[in-house]
């Protein structure tokens, strides 16, 4: 079996590599070309997800009835129904699974983790089209985010995991020295334990990108795996267990070392696997409201989470205003605002700011953002490439609401997507408010609703935005500036926030992405989550160490 | 401030080195010898511990009233109290002093944590005289546990901590490729943010070899520290504290980066730190029944623990009767049976085994050992030497409850030591019971108390063993076997149950011992505790990293 390992060792050992180099690298192309994925990749692809509409999904696994009725944020109803059964028979189904895989050795888990990784980029293209219609993300989005990129953060998990784990020596000679006598000798072996069934509960915006690096992670340091994908997005978790189950049972494990629990809406399963003793470890991402009943109600004390934040910016003064204005305009817009790094917040002095093109009042930079955004979605066709569609039609709601809570400086309207009419849309709604209006601007407001916030100064705005960092968490945060002593004291309340700071960001990198190997994703220190995706913490926790240590015959 | 990490710069790397190889190294040296510590050491220890007596202990830090009245186990009331404050008071300056610690480098943090030892080694011979007279441990045990082996464990937390922080890289360029067109180039930086205020509980019996782990690494990782000593052992605590406190101050830094949070056992304070939104990490060792309060009710959900346990013994075979009779009489007897990695149950099959002396029943095996620490103990001096003294009343009620729990095979009696005539002594008690005699050898009996349980074969008393460990966990399993199968499968078991296994310790090395740099103290993967020391995972989640990333100007 360990054939695997050495047949993606040298993928593996770049990956370890990038961790700790964290320049750039990807392992998965994200050009969704036809040279790279293949001539009839595409068309292969969206046949392969028509072929899956309306009917039972095929996948071999403990089951004791059907769920399922997710609908496409573009306007169809997928019509797949999967296997599901209570949290009692699947984890019992993974502990017997797990026994034998938390057996295997290192090399031979991560083998077989790769693989996985593999056959998942090949399936690239049919993945787009699951994630592109659960989500609502626009095609290229859905295959970059939702494949390859997922992909680098799976295998950025299991690079992580392999580092840590072979950190640990296999075995060692303990020799003590005793003066004059003869040394005191111990064979000592060590060996690593996993921590045995690991939940992971999917979001339904990333239910990939988000997943990956909890499901790699906690396969490669050989625990087993039950993912719970949101009813809303099941699809492209089920296609992942497929394909890892196929490899998995091939390599001669029990195919229940990752299982699916599928549920819907009105019936939700989660619960009955967090307060389970028999669960170990809880992957979470989701609403704070649900992220803070797992921390409270689990079972096991090992839990992690990303929930969600207010992603500030702030503006201080640029060299580049229309730069500055196109990429925010970029951020506000990519995926209709609904990615957990999307900014929410953007603090503006009351005195304006200078640039390039000389000073720019509060109300000019508001509406010079509005106005990228207008730009930005001025074509139908490129608006919807880049806005999407809703997830869920709660978001719509809340846009609608959100129009009191402010001047409105850019209005959400529908944005149309060429063949699928009953797409549920939202452009950018940007409202203008006063630093003191937080009951506006001070909790997160899911979805394309933005604020530019009127501040006494930029030495205001970096406190507001950091504290509200504290209190209600962030992912990101932005700045703007071209004064170094702003940027180092923005860059000093920031990272006391425990948050990532992008600066002055003009050209084609937003403030929303992040790149495996490189950027660290949720810093785990404040509300916005209690992880980062990933770094040592992330790994370490999923395994133990047993040792044996032998008295050397004298 | 660097100066610090250059001048012990050697001693750091060498101890990264041994935190991977896992051979024998020590740092601190072990011999009590006047050659090492100074011709004058041991009695200029004893003397400034006889200064302390009796008098308010000299601590310059927050104090809102005085707590303390230890009592040695031989016999001496030290008349000592301590400065002490409330939660809020002390959390209050602790996060003040946290501040510009957090701020400092890797290097700075650590370059203090190693001048702290190194200061702490110098005054191994007052530490040894206060950890004795606050725990029981004879002076020589006291000296080597309380002192250069705690130092190692100590010194070994700043090693895992220092190799943890300095894998992530402090700047890298990230260039990523745009096919024909300019890169896009991204200067990203990276700092190592701290959790905040860390609060160490420490215990009774090892108030230093169980807490410098989490003191030294939360300090090198930029947190500040709360230390609350068990009410019995102040006093080690506080010379540490002492010394740190002066160690930080001469580095530059407020000292309450360390302060102490001393209380008495009539008037306990832990809860109003545990419960407290202002404290980031808990680190606990104590019983399970606080233990289990501490995981439940902490404000914070990063809470590492130390507990307890009931080790077993399985006795298989042996090709070294005697040796085996010696080796399990010594870690039964050793400071009477009360460190956590002491032996409680002895496994072994009712039809006897087999041993270069021939056949022993189970009988012949009980009052083997029996014999054996009745010949260990047979000199007064000897025996004074590896009992100590008994830290708790409650544990002296508990030994002579525990007789009507089975058959007496060796009865407790005082053991008198010269010069202490008030000491509270106890050999130990050994009995025979059934493996169906589960009320008695299933719960854990602290103290000189252990079992010899007669089980139908040694496939029984391994699954008794194992089983017993998951419920209710164990810090270090022992077998003796001349069969490689059975050393397998016990093997097997017993990681499968999260337990470090020693096998055939004959020699001058018992089970009780755990080694810094090679040997994992407590697995975290049974109810022993859920962390252990020191590993990877112990150091990665006490801090987090946040992250700087600047377009680079076109």
């Amino acid at each position: 079996m360990s054939r695997l390992f050495e047949a993606h060792r040298a993928l593996l050992d770049r990956a370890v590599a990038a961790c700790r180099a964290r320049t750039y690298w990807s392992a998965y192309p994200e050009v969704a070309s036809g040279k790279i994925y293949g001539e009839t990749a595409r068309a292969d692809g969206e046949a392969a997800f028509k072929a899956l509409l309306g009917k039972p999904f095929d996948l071999d696994q403990p089951s004791e009835k059907r769920a399922g009725h997710e609908q496409s944020p573009f306007g169809l109803a997928l019509g797949i129904d999967y296997p599901t059964a209570s949290a009692d028979t699947l984890i019992a189904a993974s502990r017997k699974a797990g026994e034998a895989w938390a057996g295997a050795s290192i090399e031979d888990r991560v083998g077989v983790c790769l693989e996985i990784l593999q056959r998942i980029n090949r399936a690239s293209f049919l993945m787009a089209n699951a994630v592109m219609h659960t989500t609502g993300q626009a095609f290229m989005m859905a295959f970059q985010a939702g494949g390859p990129h997922a992909q680098d953060r799976g295998l950025e998990a299991v690079a992580y995991a392999y580092d840590e784990m072979t950190r640990v020596p296999g075995a060692a000679e303990w020799s003590k020295p005793q003066g004059k006598g003869e040394p005191i000798v111990l064979d000592k072996q060590w060996r690593v334990v996993p921590r045995g069934v690991a939940f992971v509960i999917g979001c339904a915006t990333f239910p990939t990108w988000n997943s990956y690096p909890a499901i790699f992670a906690s396969l490669a340091t050989g625990n087993s795996v039950i993912v719970k994908p949101h009813p809303a997005a099941i699809l492209p978790l089920a296609l992942t267990i497929k394909i890892a189950r196929e490899a998995i049972a091939e390599a001669g494990f029990d195919p229940n070392v990752i299982v699916l629990a599928a549920d819907d809406a009105d019936a939700p399963i989660a619960k009955d696997f967090i307060i389970h003793p028999g669960v170990a470890t809880i992957d979470f991402t989701g609403s704070p409201t649900f992220g803070a009943w797992v921390r409270e109600n689990a079972a096991t004390d090992l839990v992690f989470t990303e929930e969600a934040g207010i992603n500030p910016i702030v503006i201080d003064s640029t060299g580049d205003f229309r730069g500055m204005c196109g990429n925010i305009a970029f951020s506000l817009s990519l995926y209709s605002g609904q990615m957990c790094t999307a900014p929410q917040n953007i603090f503006v002095p009351a005195g304006g700011i200078d640039t390039n093109d000389g000073h720019k009042s509060f109300d000019e930079v508001a509406s010079s953002i509005a106005t990228a955004i207008d730009k930005l979605l001025g074509e139908p066709e490129r608006a919807a490439g880049i806005l999407g569609a809703v997830a869920n039609t709660a978001t719509v709601d809340q846009v609608a609401k959100a129009r009191k809570l402010g001047r409105v400086v850019r209005d959400s309207a529908p944005a149309p997507v060429t063949g699928f009419p009953e797409a549920r849309t939202a452009s950018p709604l940007v409202l203008a408010v006063d630093a003191s209006d937080a009951a506006a601007w001070g909790e997160e407001r899911f979805g394309p609703i933005s604020f530019v916030i009127k501040t006494a100064s930029t030495q205001e705005s970096i406190a507001l935005a950091a504290d509200s960092t504290r209190r209600m968490g962030a992912i990101t945060a932005s700045l703007y500036s071209t004064g170094d002593k702003t940027i180092d004291a923005a860059a000093d309340a920031f990272a006391r926030s425990g948050v990532a700071l992008s600066v002055n960001l003009t050209g084609g990198i937003y403030v929303n992405q992040s790149a495996a190997f490189s950027d660290y994703h949720v810093t785990g220190a404040n509300p916005a989550g209690n992880a980062c995706l990933t770094d040592a913490a992330y790994v370490a926790n999923r395994f133990r160490i047993a040792m044996l240590r032998r008295q050397r015959a004298a």
